[in-house]
């Protein structure tokens, strides 16, 4: 699976564990939903700035959202 | 600071202490050098698969290069 799927995988479930909706995390994370809703599809990829603002939205650190993906990623 | 400045800073750090050249980088990471130039001069910002493929290039966890901005980010 390419590492924006993943990404967008542990994205969601993030997110949902958190009971938070796309509109709110895009709100606190001051990106657009649809941007969002693409990210979590695995349709585009993340930037370094969008990473940081998402894991702030979401009270944990980029580097803690990027080390999930790469522990899926190794499980492949 | 631009937080794809301080990428760019951190990266230029990492790589000359490896005695590594924007060409090599380049090569390992099968990325364009004139892209590793751009990351380093803060002008691009990296997605997520080239911080993945950087990182790999560094020997080093993805997580641990966004850390090390998180660490110079949080010193502004």
């Amino acid at each position: 699976m390419k590492s924006e799927q993943i990404f967008g995988q542990v994205l969601r479930t993030i997110r949902k564990k958190q009971k938070m909706s796309q509109e709110n995390l895009a709100f606190r994370s001051n990106l657009d939903r649809t941007y969002i809703s693409m990210l979590e599809r695995g349709i585009h990829q993340p930037t370094l700035n969008s990473l940081l603002a998402i894991a702030s939205a979401l009270s944990m650190k980029a580097s803690e959202l990027v080390e999930l993906v790469e522990n899926e990623i190794e499980k492949e």
